[in-house]
């Protein structure tokens, strides 16, 4: 088991940040955690009860001073290891909202002793006092930047720990295999097999096939957690930013704008039955020779390139042009992406050859984009992009949401193939001994029992201050 | 004792809000309160204790379910009325933080019989219920605004019924006389009277004493909760920006931009040992006959006109210019307003007539803004013109920060005057009944003895949801 992290030394600190989001609210969180916690705190609170002796867990009345000055009246609540979030010994203080008040506090119980938590490092103490594992930790983080409802869904799942169980169930499975195998390089010129090499066999290719339905899983994992790059491409005047605009009238608009976004391709979030849709319109894409205009075309085509969803927008008012023809022409070189056209002014004069226009698999849909008619369609459409064909979002129980387990899977059914290819070989222990331990090991990455400083220090910075 | 409230009706709705700031955050709390509070979260709530016989103010972990779907790991905590926020049944459930998980647990619990709380509605009951009276619900919401050490400070104490017990005190040393003098009222025709007139005069006299003093704390007061507005002036290119940015550099700003700003004078907020300061920079206000710029100049003046403390900038490296002298007489014409010239660009050699621009009264000082000279001695001077004599901010306990009970103060004071002229008249008790009881209902409207709907109204709604 190799673990080695360059925080263990600091875990001998008591922690302290301000664990509610900043800004003004009716309530804000300092929270502590470490060995100091209770003694620190007692230093910097007046009330009734001493908090060395009060109950774990129980809530309690009192002011948060500074020397003589009282800064706020809070309610503390101590929890004693084990039973806490870290496992250590914890406490919370509930004061008064707003940034001024919080923190104050916080720079008081620094005074006495405290050090500012690094992001996640609450979290981080929980997977390093064993009462979360990594993909858990991972998780805790996912659920506080859900948007939607299937990010909510996957990444709680997560948190309770089903991927883990199954990820822990799987190497069980082999490392029996794997101590007897390394038993057997012992006994190396005897030439002895502790192992049953076809029982092996048929056990290796069940770990390969359950590693390839929990990567299967990935596509819609990817979906729910960080939605669908919908795409809106067509000619000028089309009616493009109307359509934007029609969609996010039907449904509830979640940022209307994101930072690093550029101008000339605004994104939109959209939550449409649980699925967050990240729309890019790409204002405008001419096919141009222009080459004042190549910079923003190469952008949208780099939108399109990564666009789950496009919709390819017509002018129903209009004859067929040149420009619509190059748009199909290069959209459709695209893979991986699903395309619908959308014939948009429904409520104008039809002139438009929609024959021309009609192409197997790709679903043709009527809309006014200004009268709203169509868009319900429209969105049943582009939610049929994402469901199964029995029409759920998640038929499998466990899915995998994170590329870092889905590239762990990914390495761990290669090393399963080599291991099994070796074994039918039938060489020498040694190789088959590598591999196995070599999937082993990745596995045990996804859940943590074996990880690097670099994993660690990269899931965890992500976190926000405070958890 | 008026007392009437639109509200009054819907207390007998069980609420909930989001209690912590919106954004991502380790933690957020939803929050109940009502008769209905437990029963309703017990209906959505999964784990080990009933919330219905669990111990009020422990800490019960278990999930928040819609039907059959798991939303979140939480924490609950019951409080039983009398002894909460609201001094209403009232639960609070701490989960996960960020915006979709919140929001999730909220619905659920108003799909579950809770009525969504109206701004500020906790603390609206709290002050319904008698836990605490109008000026200190309206000290919460300033505790939750205070973005410094003062703000918060006077605020805090009046939380802690400062006010309210001074207010309190000095309606009850009226009251008695009150009751008296109506009495006398029903005998009028007898001519009798229970109240000693000079006795009486003595007590009106002294309850003046207390207002004036009281109305006195009003302008430190006001600077502490809401800031020294200070704005910077000077002729084109003689360093204002750089002053400004070299206060920033000096000191913490809290915000550098903030809503509802012209582009041309931009606020910038400081806290400057505890106070804070709002910063404006009037971008090269220039006395000009062009029509064009006359708009510009009009909204520097009219920040000048508010200002509480001028910064007037002159460059050190040049002769001095009629626009100079221009600015020098039209601010010296404004009340109430501190001025301080400062000589800009110390670094350079130094042209400027120095002697002609020295007047009493108005401190000088000698700066370099890009090096940083002589700033902290400008902050030093600005520090003065808000601390007292003996270099406290606050040498009174009580002070008065907020504008409505600095004019409930005023109309109380002359009522005393009215109804002390009225006595010493030696006229109808019923002249001096009327004044006093005018004042007492002043006095009582600062601590919501006595209150109208609209005050109510527009105190409440100022809060933010979830307090």
């Amino acid at each position: 088991m190799r673990m080695e992290w360059i925080m263990i030394e600091n875990i001998e600190n008591t922690i302290v940040a301000i664990s509610t989001p900043p800004g003004k609210g009716g309530i804000a969180i300092i929270r502590l955690s470490g060995k100091e916690s209770v003694e620190i705190v007692s230093k910097i609170f007046r009330g009734k009860h001493d908090l060395r002796n009060v109950e774990p867990g129980k809530a309690v009345f009192g002011k948060i001073v500074d020397d003589d000055i009282e800064i706020d009246e809070v309610i503390v609540i101590v929890y004693k290891a084990p039973n806490s979030y870290t496992k250590e010994d914890m406490i919370e203080i509930n004061c008064h909202g707003g940034m001024y008040v919080s923190q104050r506090i916080l720079e008081v119980a620094i005074n006495h002793g405290a050090v500012l938590a690094q992001p996640g490092e609450f979290t981080f103490r929980a997977f390093l006092n064993g009462r979360i594992d990594l993909s858990q930790a991972e998780a805790v983080a996912d659920l506080i930047h859900a948007q939607t409802e299937a990010s909510r869904h996957v990444s709680y799942s997560q948190l309770e720990g089903k991927l883990s169980t199954k990820i822990t169930d799987m190497r069980n499975n082999l490392v029996d295999y794997s101590s007897l195998i390394e038993l057997e390089l012992d006994f190396s010129e005897e030439d002895v097999e502790f192992v049953d090499r076809s029982d092996f066999i048929l056990k290796l290719k069940e770990g390969q096939k359950e590693l390839e339905n929990l990567i299967s899983t990935y596509q819609i994992g990817r979906i729910a957690r960080e939605g669908i790059k919908l795409v809106i491409v067509g000619r000028p005047n089309v009616g493009k930013s109307s359509l934007l605009n029609a969609l996010i009238r039907e449904e509830r608009a979640i940022v209307t704008e994101v930072p690093g976004t550029t101008r000339d391709s605004l994104e939109v979030q959209l939550d449409i039955k649980g699925i967050l849709f990240r729309v890019f319109d790409t204002a405008g894409i001419k096919v141009s020779d222009d080459r004042v205009e190549q910079e923003g075309i190469n952008r949208a085509r780099r939108h399109l390139e990564s666009a789950d969803v496009i919709l390819h927008v017509f002018d129903g008012s209009q004859i067929l042009e040149n420009e619509d023809y190059d748009i199909i022409n290069s959209i459709q070189k695209l893979n991986n992406t699903s395309i619908i056209r959308i014939i948009n002014k429904s409520d104008l004069t039809q002139k438009i050859e929609k024959k021309k226009i009609q192409s197997n698999g790709i679903p043709l849909l009527t809309i006014s984009a200004t009268k709203g008619d169509g868009i319900s369609s429209l969105e049943k459409q582009l939610y049929r992009c994402v469901v199964n064909d029995d029409g759920k979002i998640f038929s499998e129980e466990i899915i995998v949401t994170n590329m870092r387990h889905w590239e762990a899977l990914n390495k761990a059914l290669e090393s399963l193939k080599k291991a099994t290819e070796e074994t039918e070989k039938r060489v020498s222990s040694e190789f088959i001994s590598l591999y196995l331990r070599d999937a082993l090991d990745y596995l045990g990455q996804i859940t943590g029992k074996v990880t690097r400083e670099d994993i660690l220090n990269n899931i965890f910075s992500k976190f926000c201050i405070g958890k």
